[in-house]
């Protein structure tokens, strides 16, 4: 592959030990690939060029490790960082896979798990400090039911916000310069997983505390299981100020949580969502939740994660170009021609400007009649896209 | 069909005109009923017992009516009201079926479309006050995109909130009183549509200048067309105080706009929603966005509305069998069970809770090996669903 | 719950090893029940009343077993069966979870894999025969791709077809009075799996040598996550004499692979296809292709079997009625009467019968004009389902 | 747009009279276009260099035409072909707009519907042969349920067969040249259609008397509706010699009908399509069943229709460098090695070969631990796609 698109110095793309090191067991077959220890997944994201490794902290650390294996494991994973440059942007808490999350973390019907839960994401958050994070994200796997007669929806909405509100005020208090940023997802592994999109995150942040310290960190594949338009929620979530981190991968619509290469799906999404991401000058991490498929060893691995990395490249030199593309400017400029006769009801209302509105006259069947000549704007974009103009 | 789940005097029942009123035209047929007029649309209404209609703009007063045939026409309307003793809860302005918003109204490209849209909704919403609307209701059509290259997400969220806050001015300075209530769909007949989830409106109002006065109206069909929980979006609204309208009516997920009898596709969804509404205590209308196969006549449309409003009735009656239920309550209390031992770590955080709960020991094991009946109290509310408990 | 719905002696009520035997491990959580020898469920599948068991080759006798191990199973295994009285009505082959068939089994690229997917299903099917097994069901989970890169879609139904044409000879020649039923499913764990449907399978059947000898197994939940009507699909096998097996369960359209209780999803969709079942006389295995929730202990587990078994009876009786209330049986017959004007055009071609045919008159806008009762039809359906008539 | 993938002399590329004819009106607007006559459409296809024109009876023939204005329009359509050199390949029905088929036609519930159906399709064969069509497509919009108490779906099944059985007597007793190309489609405009996808159509034709002359007439957006993949299920009609015409389109998964632009929504589809039909010689028509978007005038609807063409002429284009493609070339040989080893255990079915291979030994973790470089292979297939090497 050629040498432009490979991952340059001060990149910002980060990826997860549970990516790379991604074992590829699913839920009808057995792992393929050998488990490499934390600092080994350093040392092949240091090799691929990447700038950045983020961890839940079971993945650090196991659940049931001992505070010396526990030191062991965290003196390997610094050396390695130390080793290779990457550094650690985010981390998050593992509140899904051992049992006593079956029904849930922070909304579970037990308030031993709920309490344990929040213990455990304590204990997280000060790893995730030590090792650098300043991004903390809550994506609550099990936050949900598979039939709504077990569990109460507002009730299950107000433990979590009890649950964020506590944690907001214990990063706080230790002084923590660390954000929040909540992951939504529709379902998988529960049947249904509460605030199950970008925008009730949105709307579930209001009602917070210390709203302003927690954000969102959309998934496009959680979006897209919904066959939802995953740029229309980052566009939300920017414009309320609220993208504090992005999971990229891919995704076909309504399906199981494939979380594929970044591209490998909906070519055409991925490039809109780069371009604009690099138009508002989002310049947070550029994180790959996606794992290679299960055919690959690791040198599969390191080829999926450099085609991640390429995919986003790639994608970025075609938003340049699609911005530098005079027939393409052209029909963007015609299509948001502004003739200024409308100046006058802009802006903020006035009991003058509504009334002035309401005695204008306008041409309703002529704006109809006028072609819009997306067509012709959508084909010149893919064909940019494909390279062949 | 049996008679006590007819509806009562004192019901909140309503429909739209364009409901009861569907002629059964789709993307692939012609008409299969003639066009009633909204006075004898809302004859019907008040045959089979409804408490209320609503309407959009022209499904009363045609687009290009004149003076004196709208006149005509609301005189029509409300001799039928007073006979009947229909009321208008709700209204709301069709920005979709002219070709003048082909590509949208308040988010629309040309500032033309979007002045008249802003123009045309203050002659709506004085019509619908002028009929006793105290909600009005706000679906945006056609505010979205086929592709991406043909308007800015953002720009588009700008334009929409710059509409809404205008016209909370209006509302405010004519002195109405009215609540705005905005409606969510993923998509049809756009591509797209922005904001397309109930969750995204929710965070949305928090943008705007009156948020006190923008609720939501989620409907039914809209989110499961998303194949998300609508119970779980119902459930986030209410808790943020903004349930303020209600679609019901009914879909598969994944498909096209169904708009089918309320409780027609998904029963049991439907029974839960019933029974939280009734939980909650929710007293605004109960309105049915649906209409009738289009196999059917009049005779049929009726049969529509009576199935859709007794399908409420019997699914009310079942919720408070499923609260009387002795076996079904020991299981909910069982699964709710709180010993007490977690109390000290509850409620705000303070330092010195966050210090005790951290020193704490719990017995993980333990909490995941413990079964919850979940099963058996989903196979219950479904036996009790079938009228065989 | 009552009586009546509990399995009866007599009832055709299997379970997978699989099914009951889960240990409710998922892509995001550990195994929360311990994992049962296979003669201990057949004892559990005992005591809730199972007529049958089912089981993968490696649900039985693990992959790596020693002939001696195997031999002990087996022992153990068939006098479970002989003490409980449970028979074993079908078999397959696990050609899933090694990762030696990470890139498909029958379709894999790699030769070997399909020669050793040929060999182990010979071996499959001499372990299904000896332990009773009529029916051999093909699912083959691992049969697609992630990409269309990497495999020949024309290449892999012809090797798909030589190994069924293989196996249906060793059968032949074993002298073996089995059948194979055909599994399709969409998607997971590949991206895309070949032949993703059942219309697929039984398009493709026809294409086999011993086409006759090869039918399908219908899985309810397989076609839901395509958003499929999944009783068109039962009915278009039964009609063409394939219908050899069917795997009951439930699912949300358009969602990973929940596996849940019969009936816990789609009430409405679950009663049509009971009532198609005992309508045609259907007296095939009722297997369900289910598991417990995995919040659930070995009781709820029993809870879940009996679930399912108590909704197939539940709804059988709900098809009687419905054959027996008058009312509906009036609108069937009204909406299916014949007035007989149209006998001379029906039945065989013939040159006079379409000549009669063309010259004839009708009257079309009369045909279009006629109220078709569906609406008061599935209402009183509803209303049969939920016992309020 | 740059000259050499204009459409080209020879082409194959065809529209029916609906798709540039489309109005652009949608169950939520009215139409944005005027409605041009058949030959008015001719004369815009011509222009634009496709090949030619399909068509409904009733796109080219009001169903309310008298004798003398059908004979006008034949003749006016007629020399508009002659003008343009405009050919008409395929023909079809329309079963679905009128509403005497608003319960389907061949499967109607009402005998009459069925009588007039067959004869509507058999003037509508003579017609579509009178102008030169050599492909007949049968696609039932109307062949479906919205609930399964309204019609057996068995009894519609037979229906549907004794109509074919007809209609192929029929043509071959006019000596007609002329095969049957039958279209599946999940849902819209009925909640369920019959026979839903490409595969279920490819059972049925086995049942056909005369299923030498039926074969299916797979549409993109029919089978992407369902979420599924479209190449695999022309792969499966190519092979068993039933690719008799393909409908080219493009939609997002689990949504309405859309009727995109061909790979206007998913390029690497579109890419292994395209691939497909060119590596195995397809040499029927391309035809493009879409629509303009709502947004355009004339002009964007040949912007459509000629972005449509172009589309298919650079995929072609990206295929031809992927066969030549020499790292991509060398990677498939890799995954598709094989080493003889096994070459006895190949082919058709002796018990000698059968007990080769049952005492034959395999490496089977040698066989899960080879890494299979498809991740590679799909990064470089998606960056030869956008033109990146």
């Amino acid at each position: 592959m050629s040498d432009k698109y490979n991952p340059q110095p001060g990149n910002r793309f980060t990826f997860g030990l549970w990516t790379v090191g991604n074992i590829g067991r699913d839920p009808f077959g057995e792992p393929v690939r050998k488990q490499l220890t934390p600092a080994e997944i350093v040392y092949l994201l240091g090799e691929v060029g990447a700038y950045g490794v983020n961890f839940h902290d079971n993945d650090l650390i196991p659940i049931d490790a001992t505070p010396a294996q526990s030191a062991q494991i965290k003196k390997e994973f610094k050396k390695a960082l130390a080793d290779t440059g990457v550094v650690v942007p985010m981390a998050t808490t593992n509140l899904f896979s051992d049992p006593a999350f079956k029904d849930g973390a922070f909304t579970s019907n037990d308030p031993n798990v709920r309490a344990y839960a929040l213990q455990k994401t304590m204990n997280a958050i000060d790893l995730g400090v030590e090792l650098g994070a300043s991004t903390y994200v809550f994506w609550g796997g099990r936050e949900g039911v598979e039939t709504d007669a077990s569990k109460d929806p507002l009730e299950a909405g107000k433990r979590f916000r009890e649950a964020l509100n506590f944690l907001c005020s214990y990063v706080k208090d230790q002084g923590y310069d660390l954000r929040f940023a909540l992951e939504a997802k529709p379902n998988e592994p529960r049947g249904d997983i509460y605030l199950s999109t970008t925008g009730a995150m949105l709307g579930f942040i209001e009602t917070l505390e210390h709203s302003e310290m927690v954000g969102v960190n959309p998934e496009v594949a959680h979006e897209q299981m919904a066959g939802l338009n995953f740029l229309h929620h980052v566009a939300q979530a920017w414009d309320m100020g609220k993208l504090f981190h992005i999971d990229l991968n891919d995704q076909a619509f309504g399906r199981y949580d494939q979380d594929f290469r970044f591209g490998a799906v909906n070519l055409k999404s991925a490039f809109f969502l780069v371009k604009f991401l690099e138009d508002v000058g989002y310049d947070g991490s550029l994180h790959f939740d996606a794992h290679a498929y299960r055919t690959e060893d690791y040198e599969g691995v390191k080829d999926f994660a450099i085609g991640c990395m390429r995919m986003y490249a790639i994608l970025k030199e075609k938003a340049e170009r699609w911005h530098a593309d005079a027939e393409i400017q052209a029909l963007v400029a015609a299509i948001n021609a502004d003739d200024g006769k409308t100046d006058a009801f802009k802006g903020a209302y006035s009991a003058d400007k509504a009334a002035a509105l309401k005695s204008a006259s306008f041409d309703r069947v002529a704006m109809g009649a006028r072609g819009l000549p997306y067509e012709r704007l959508d084909q010149l974009t893919l064909e940019l896209l494909m390279g062949v103009r």
